[in-house]
């Protein structure tokens, strides 16, 4: 079964073809900075690689630019788009209404379209993804993966917030958590790399950020709450904030509440503090001295240093650390920042494990440290194929 | 110098009037469940005792009571007012203006009032109770001793939020801290009980509820924010909540964001959660098998966990936790439920030492458990006090 997977994030898409069971992947590779001039546009196979820098104004170009390379007469992979045979989507918000991976019917896109309160940045881009999907691979299964679903076994006293109970029974008001396919990915890989069911901290960090406490094998706490504009401080979203500030800027600075919102999802974060919201660049202008940068990252590495603290709590003990995504697993800089000063967790990074590179899951602490601190290359693709191939075996 | 100290606390006024700097207390009390028609009225001498159970409407029905209890023919303490050469009165919030001790000018209350719109439970009693002194006790000084001071020295990585810079260069938008009397007092109490600077994490619990790491007796870090709407669960206050439940809450069920923010502040917390906001209640019912009682004072004790935790990680290590304020003080049943499965951290708790009661600072931990467990009664009073005292001897 041919199955195309598609991971459209607030500002990128990243797809997969793969063949199920076999596990085969026969092109790969992503768009990243959709909005900028510098979109990167990158297509590989076994033979044959694309790799562009042109603009990308919008999920539905993107969309449009995949289809065409995989049609290429000359590196394309596919001559005809029935050759494709399922399509999974990542969908980040289910609310209440999937907890599992699902066939999207229009009923399901009306869900996922009415949840998008819940997710602005995400779920409008994956209703994109869908329907352009839906026309250019007209003949196969369109199918939803959502990233709340791995989150559902958080117990109720980590899930619900401390409001009036009505909002949680009639509203569905509560922590759902997100990233799921990845923390559930790279804590398997955690658990398989240690031989054992473990305490472990899942450390995703990208674009968007979050962390969750698993204990065998389960998520028991994550980040992210209703929606993924929580916890962690991102790209652009700037996580915990007291509410007490939004209700000020609203009554004292004369916003409205969906000018505060709007301003706390795209104007804050690592963007707001600096000026930058990639992290590479944050990272090579604090290094020229850029106040402004330095100051962000020691707030970023505070704050995660702080979760790793909470969940270990959570856990009652700790096994390992991992880190994970696209920051998590290319920033040493970050790794070492966030595992500074934590010898009484016994976590000790090792400085020189730390800067090597790899696709494979590895071990970066040093022999002394009680705690591993692992870095795992996430593959929520694979893990998204698996899902979609499940379930249309039933 | 005979000061009258005055803490008008949400729904509650605890005043003492003490001679310094001999530390002499002359007399003690306290309203509490102002607004309810069980409001308990406390007056205590060395000899005398008044205790009675009557309405009290406001805050300022209850300093006239207090006024009429000083001169009580026979109980009384005072003939007249003009005895009392200051007032100090407790003031949650001194935004930016105010890093220390202050004389109570037309301006100053000013600035009080203008700063209640980021503390709207505290500062407008706080109001009330000064202008009724400079009425009823108009020879005397009045000074304001406020709760954000002992915080001003956590630093700019824990003090700043994720948002666009303007909003604190402009608008003074960042974490202040509350509760910083009890915190500098207990934390100093500690730190004498264990004869050396340490790495402890203060825990004042009483209807509100705050936590704060202190290294070196200073204030690290602390939950209550820009306001003391966040953190922990309180009484009424929700504490810590993904932002975008208020957004969904304008948005999709049609609240203005003034009724949002009520909702936050006076129906969530543990009345949210159980129809009761105070605690002694709340744990009867819960012994009685009340589910929802059960349910929110696990997921208050989860909350101050995960604290532990966070601020075991901003102090990389962990010498003491001290428990105090109402609940802290009296609930045996919380500081259990706070300190189980926590050995990862060196915290166990001694189930007998614990149910001892003590008007001192005392221990409760096993003699295996690294970490001390403190109960440390706060005296708020004597900490304005002293200020007070200090401030006019200059």
């Amino acid at each position: 079964m041919k199955i195309l997977i598609i991971n459209s994030g607030s500002s990128s898409i990243k797809y997969q073809l793969m063949v199920m069971p076999t596990n085969e992947v026969i092109c790969t590779g992503m768009i990243d900075r959709i909005g900028l001039e510098t979109s990167n546009v990158t297509f590989k196979t076994a033979v044959d690689t694309i790799d562009e820098i042109i603009p990308i104004d919008s999920h539905k170009t993107g969309l449009q630019k995949v289809a065409e390379m995989l049609l290429d007469p000359e590196k394309g992979v596919i001559k005809s788009t029935s050759e494709i045979q399922a399509v999974g989507h990542r969908v980040v918000h289910g609310g209440s209404y999937f907890s599992d991976t699902t066939i999207i019917t229009e009923e399901v896109k009306d869900k996922i379209k009415e949840l998008s309160e819940l997710a602005p940045l995400h779920n409008p881009a994956h209703l994109v993804g869908i329907n352009v999907a839906e026309e250019i691979f007209s003949g196969a299964k369109q199918v939803a993966v959502f990233d709340t679903a791995f989150h559902q076994t958080i117990p109720v006293e980590a899930h619900k917030y401390a409001i009036p109970n009505f909002l949680l029974t009639e509203h569905k008001v509560r922590v759902y958590g997100f990233h799921g396919t990845s923390h559930k990915y790279v804590s398997e890989k955690a658990i398989n790399f240690l031989e054992k069911h473990s305490k472990i901290i899942t450390i995703h960090l990208g674009n968007g950020c979050s962390m969750t406490a698993v204990k065998d094998g389960k998520s028991i706490d994550t980040t992210m709450g209703f929606s993924p504009a929580n916890g962690l401080i991102m790209g652009t979203r700037a996580g915990d904030i007291d509410q007490s500030v939004i209700f000020y800027m609203v009554k004292n600075l004369g916003y409205t509440a969906e000018e505060v919102n709007s301003i706390l999802l795209k104007q804050s974060g690592m963007l707001g503090l600096t000026g930058y919201s990639d992290l590479r660049d944050i990272e090579s202008k604090a290094q020229e001295g850029n106040k402004d940068c330095e100051l962000a990252l020691l707030m970023n590495a505070y704050r995660i240093r702080k979760t790793i603290g909470a969940y270990a709590a959570a856990l009652n003990g700790l096994d390992a650390i991992v880190f994970t995504a696209g920051i998590g697993e290319n920033s040493s800089f970050m790794r070492n920042l966030i595992c500074t000063d934590m010898d009484f967790f016994g976590i000790e990074i090792d400085k020189e494990k730390n800067q090597i590179r790899s696709k494979e899951i590895r071990e970066i602490n040093t022999a002394n440290s009680t705690v591993k601190v692992l870095v795992a290359p996430t593959d929520e693709e694979y893990e998204i194929a698996n899902q979609v191939y499940l379930l249309l075996q039933n």
